[in-house]
């Protein structure tokens, strides 16, 4: 049974109501072992204020946890959290670490397979990570996280994160531009099991009534990157004003959308997802998910909150792993591609062809 | 009976199959006086290409235009037009002109009363005008029109037009942002008859994980001059983040979105407009809507386009015109608005209130 990690997330928002609504359908154990990592005591107040009928087991390790049953190890011993309902507090964003560095050190020794983590945000921590930047410090430090906002088929990554408008002209850049699109790739094929990953570029300028791109970076920098990547194998298309994708369901043709900032990715995105968006954590060598929506202070302890979305994330991080473990069987071992040279009858094998994952 | 004058637009394009088609319905007569500007030659030829039942009475001025049929002003006389699918021709630029002149003029005099045009765009033409800058041109040389995408409720307007990324953050100035602002309030109230309309302001930047915008512009230009205008009556909220508007259907909470630039509106405005989508041309003295699609270049002839958005056109410029006819019936000779003061019991009338337009 795959055993899935869950943080609580912000205990003063709506992580344990979602948590513990998504476990109210008896059928999800059937499909995982969950185990909670978190506080029983605040779960259970939680647990009353939107009157739960969902039982969980206190575990002190993980260790101890059982299949069939919604496990929680208690991170916190007999401390009591103080919770306050749609507050940024200190103690909150601590008790989130707290549960989320124990979760991370179990994963890492494989005694569970992947993480789903709960909504929280930093926003009180001098670092100022989000929980994405904070984990990849904490498993891989050389690595660069790629977060996936998907929704059913509908896939979308971005070369650039949350940068004001006028930065993001100077961060679209080919090398981090390839980065992020071999990053995509690889992930479409190891994690989403996707053979041959139709990938749609949006463009980063908009038209003009010549119909030609407005700004030069589609000339200069994107269209000969994306020459490049295809190349290598990468099936990427466009670039694509963006309404164009978007408009006419255009984006169902494509595996996954490339975006090149913020809001010209997420505003769709949000538009389309219906409450069931997941944020996949690409490029890291573990697993993780999280419902695509944040803390919700706003509705926090009121019963309100919809656990479709992180629901979704669980099924995510099950799919990925089930996907990257088939994905790794059928490439162990495999022999180097075989290429006879049919023309000389010679039955020489060319061994110089490779397989393998993009690699630029 | 409202006269609406129709202009072909591009004959190369899906101008006369969508003309034709939305009038295949016998009641689109009972709402409206249409009015062909275009070529008879051109139009049975297209006609005749997508099989279309549609009859239309050849005139050869707006003297000669009856109720209750499709009227064409044949604008070429004897002269045959090539019409080549799917090709942008200096020649079907020159026709689309033409016709357009000759709907404007006999507007100019009120013999038609709203214009709707089938949609062309410049392609050829030295000037590299759009279609509504060249309307602009023509009618009202000192006034700057302001695009609204609407469908259904849902009305879009931009504060840059189609500018590169990288000359958007410089083009947000408080100057364009009021007076884009204004010309958008007005509007709502005239042509659209919302007594106090709610108009949500998008944010240019993202917000990082403190929640704070990650640029300057929206403490330095927007919340001013936000400020300024809420001051002045016009009830706009925000900025808010594009993707809280869209997502959860939070736009069906205001009746406009002011978009900062042409991917943050157009991206979602497409995802949602379903085919229906209009393009109203505000700020100028007369009426014109355009179907939001263009020309359609890869379908024409096919008999493939949907006539939905052209007819949605035609709706919305005769609601346009009853608007204003309204809004104006009730605000001519209207008394200032009389303000006894109550407190002294002296009868003493104010009368320095107005009621009036935003002006700034």
């Amino acid at each position: 049974m795959i055993r899935i990690g869950i943080t609580h997330g912000d205990i003063n928002g709506v992580g344990y109501e979602i948590i513990l609504k998504a476990f109210e359908a008896e059928e999800m154990l059937d499909i995982c072992t969950p185990v909670i990592y978190g506080s029983p005591k605040a779960a259970a107040y939680h647990r009353k204020a939107i009157n739960s009928p969902t039982n969980f087991v206190v575990r002190e390790s993980i260790n101890d946890v059982a299949d069939k049953c919604l496990n929680m190890i208690n991170c916190f011993g007999e401390e009591e959290l103080k919770i306050e309902y749609g507050i940024v507090t200190q103690e909150a964003e601590q008790a989130a670490l707290t549960a989320l560095d124990r979760a991370l050190e179990d994963l890492s020794v494989g005694k569970i397979d992947v993480l789903v983590c709960a909504p929280f945000s930093f926003t009180t921590s001098a670092e100022g990570y989000t929980q994405t930047e904070y984990i990849q410090k904490k498993v891989a430090e050389d690595k660069r996280p790629l977060t996936i906002m998907m929704a059913g088929t509908l896939r979308i990554a971005f070369v650039t994160d949350n940068l004001p408008i006028s930065k993001v002209s100077a961060a679209i850049t080919k090398d981090n531009f390839i980065e992020r699109m071999i990053t995509l790739q690889n992930t479409l094929k190891r994690d989403f099991y996707l053979d041959n990953p139709r990938i749609a570029v949006l463009a980063l300028n908009p038209k003009d009534k010549e119909n030609e791109f407005t700004g030069t970076e589609e000339r200069e920098i994107i269209k000969p990157a994306m020459e490049e990547l295809f190349n290598h194998g990468v099936r990427c298309f466009g670039p694509y004003p963006a309404d164009y994708i978007f408009g006419d369901e255009n984006y169902k043709r494509f595996d996954a959308i490339m975006a090149m900032y913020h809001d010209q990715g997420i505003t769709p995105f949000r538009t389309l997802e219906q409450g069931e968006g997941v944020n996949y954590v690409a490029g890291l060598p573990i697993i993780v998910t999280t419902p695509s929506h944040g803390a919700s202070y706003e509705i926090a302890g009121k019963g309100e909150a919809s656990e479709v979305s992180f629901r979704h994330a669980i099924y995510a991080a099950i799919d990925a792993l089930r996907n990257r473990r088939r994905y790794d069987s059928s490439h162990a071992h495999t022999l180097k591609k075989q290429f006879f040279e049919k023309r000389d009858d010679s039955d020489k094998l060319k061994l110089d062809q490779d397989t393998e994952d993009v690699t630029l």
